[in-house]
């Protein structure tokens, strides 16, 4: 450890106690590994303050001694945004101890939690109230809201409800300097102002430390309703999405993209669950309703769409989920494609969005130009089409080995898929961040004016560069400076 | 006119044609004056660029020259943040001739336009293609969509749709140095880096000009009916609003609340606008439901829900709206309680929003210190609870003049009034933006920590202030240089 380090962490023992600051590598070991093991690092200390005064105080002294910070929810990120470098000289700063709800208000629709909430007792204080907190995920019994928030998740509400930040009012947070900035407001309108609190969402912890939020809450639908269609073409599901957002406007809460492929791997990997279609079809999409009267308007709202869908010749077949458990049946056969994907080896992922109207030409050009460069490759396309967002991930050639085809077309594969989002002008993280795993890519595919306002805003609100140096943005200490007339 | 602003405008001239740079003051006037005539500047020049490469261009002759720049779109502006200084070495850039429509994608549900496109024009454009854009607000005939962005204006629709804020997807950017950032994504969900969108999204103008944005489109609903409900307290209306979303859910895209005095003041300034109950209520507040089914959906929805909340006692009495007209009547009402003010006099206008549970309390209390401070005046209190924004202004008691009761009371009512929107954690400018009219008070209410939050970027993006110097911050030219450790 480095004398700097050494002396921060000594500071630290003081100010904290010693059983809340880790530096034997069996405590630290489970954070600064990230969850899909492909970072590891190494912190001078893991840090566990129990309030915002603490957090404040420890950012003060890594400020003092020039100490960089890391800070870390729940660690289930996809991008090592999460994870110290290697040198040592870093602080993890975990926010698991700031676990409080600290309020929750139904008539104004609001929660005010703290960051180490783990995501599912935000959703279950919210039902406890009678009141939906629709963020939702696959890691959401263990990652925290300062986690979704940093990364400004998204999931399978977006199509309604937003991504985190569209879910957020208000934010408390420790600046680079120590401070704490309250902007907890549980407001739907307020004009006085910069948006600090867009400007750190989704910041992942490079601009300062969200402490605590204030989230939206919406009424509870009494009913969710889910329901199947097998469709010819990408083109196909999307004049199904005008459709069935003409008949049920904001009662359209899911609308999620499987391709042939997709739903024959789920078929391989996990055949108790049933593809109720007699027939594959080359798309299958799955549709929720999430309906304020009854399962029965709900469910009839469904029928008439189908009809016509079906009448116009846009689906090939459709079924609608007859009660509670079809639609979990038919969310299974969704969920479980991540987990027939692991089942069938290695494959080269992609978090991609375009947008909407653009998807099936997305798909068709960049289909073509993979089966180019790999023969035989297999497309496991899946995703959040109401969002334009697509999990297009590319599986080998049956039979060939896995490893290899990594080694050999990660890297020319990746440059094929960004290439193709960027002439689309899409987005090549959608919804994981950039973390450390995308910020080549991203500082690549900006535009210079792009990256300089970025960099200037970093800059000017951590001159030291010690909120997660490396992560998100490359540093630029002389960024703005050269604005000056 | 000084040195440098003679040289700045030869060179605009050179550049833009002496057609498009107004200098006489019959010229200049409609721009050197705000439309409620509270402010009066003037200016070196107005200039009126075609286009982005030509705002671009003006950009960087003025921070050549170090001359300060006033963006403005329609000059409907109720803060005067469009409204140049009285040193006459300020220019105004008009944005009015950048007014294309650049493209409508159905499929994505967006619209591209640029920044002079007025409001109702988009409104047109999207109902031409079968699309909602539900921006709605009473100056929309002339207001452009660059100064509602510019001041993240809100309107009539933010209950279901959000603000101005919520209903963009990307932005075209000149920076304070006559760069051009096209961030112009049509995307729901891209995390790849800083919110830059939202930082110049509420701006006014202070960090850079937008020129065009992607605006999202909604699908259209086939029905709009409307309510009314007499209750005996803001209370009740608080409960009924609940009950309300609870029934409805996002169908609910209205729910206005008018004071009795507020009605009175209708009643007597246009009798011919009928008040549908036989006798007074203490609150009347407006509901729509925005239906993708059928009128008589809504209306059925509608009639179980005031069964309900006058089975509970909840509302006093309720009437829905049995056709067109009848709900364009009810709109009335709420539409001509400006103008039934401005017909009894001048009064003390607030626009502020605290949260919706504190609405109650904020009245009852708010309205005790006035009536202690001065008996007799009378509260025209409206506006938008379902959004937590209330209309609280304060008009001469009866008999009393209205200017002498200006004079006397505007300051120290605004000064009761913002006190107790910052007991409540409210906002002294809900909708309408800080501009030049509430600088000071906005800078006394923040924390000194989101003062230098917003000092620092301002300093970093605009380090000469040559964007809307004096507008939403106070200038700190070294706001951030103490951060470094």
């Amino acid at each position: 450890m480095t004398a700097p380090a050494a002396s921060f962490v000594d500071a630290c023992i003081r100010f904290l106690g010693p059983s809340h600051v880790l530096t034997d590598p069996r405590d630290t070991e489970p954070y600064v590994v990230d969850w899909r093991k492909r970072y590891r690092g190494d912190a001078c200390a893991v840090l566990l303050p129990a309030d915002v005064q603490e957090v404040a105080a420890v950012v003060r002294l890594a400020h003092e001694h020039r100490i960089a910070i890391v800070p870390q929810g729940g660690n289930t990120g996809l991008a090592g945004g999460a994870t110290p470098d290697s040198t040592a000289t870093q602080a993890v700063v975990s926010l698991k101890r700031l676990n409080r709800v600290r309020d929750i208000d139904p008539h104004n629709n609001t929660i005010t939690v703290e960051a180490g909430v783990v995501l599912a007792e935000v959703q279950a204080r919210a039902k406890g109230a009678q009141r939906l907190f629709p963020l939702s995920l696959a890691a959401e019994g263990s990652c925290t809201i300062g986690g979704n928030l940093s990364t400004n998740a998204g999931g399978t509400g977006v199509l309604r409800y937003g991504n985190t930040r569209e879910l957020c009012l208000g934010l408390e947070v420790v600046t680079p300097q120590g401070e704490i900035w309250d902007g907890l407001r549980g407001l739907r309108k307020d004009n006085t102002g910069y948006d600090l609190r867009d400007l750190f969402i989704g910041a992942e912890g490079t601009l300062g430390i969200i402490t605590a939020a204030v989230m939206k809450l919406h009424p509870a639908p009494v009913a969710k309703v889910t329901a199947l269609a097998g469709l010819a073409s990408p083109h196909a599901a999307l004049d199904f999405l005008s459709m069935a957002q003409r008949h049920a406007g904001p009662l359209l809460t899911g609308f999620e993209l499987m391709s042939d492929f997709s739903m024959r791997l789920v078929g391989r990997h996990f055949p108790q669950l049933r593809y109720p279609f007699g027939e594959p079809h080359a798309q299958t999409v799955l549709l929720e309703l999430s309906d304020s009267e009854s399962d029965d308007h709900a469910r009839a709202l469904f029928e008439r769409m189908m009809e016509e869908a079906l009448a116009e010749g846009i689906v090939e077949d459709a079924v609608v989920a007859e009660n509670l458990a079809q639609s979990q049946a038919f969310w299974n056969l969704r969920e479980h494609i991540p987990l027939a994907q692991a089942q069938e080896g290695l494959n080269i992922k992609h978090d991609i969005a375009v947008p909407i109207s653009s998807i099936g030409r997305f798909i068709d050009e960049t289909d073509a130009i993979i089966a180019q460069a790999v023969p035989g490759a297999r497309m496991v396309t899946f995703g959040h089409l109401g969002d334009g967002n697509l999990h297009y991930n590319v599986q080998a050639p049956e039979g060939v080995d896995q490893k290899a085809f990594l080694t050999e077309f990660q890297t020319p594969i990746n440059a094929l898929v960004y290439e193709q989002v960027h002439r689309h002008r899409g987005s090549i993280s959608a919804e994981h961040g950039l973390g450390q795993l995308k910020v080549d890519e991203a500082m690549h595919f900006k535009s210079p004016v792009e990256v300089r306002l970025m960099q200037t805003i970093k800059a000017a609100l951590d001159p030291d560069n010690l909120m997660n140096p490396g992560k998100v943005v490359r540093w630029n200490a002389h960024a703005g400076k050269e604005n000056t007339a």
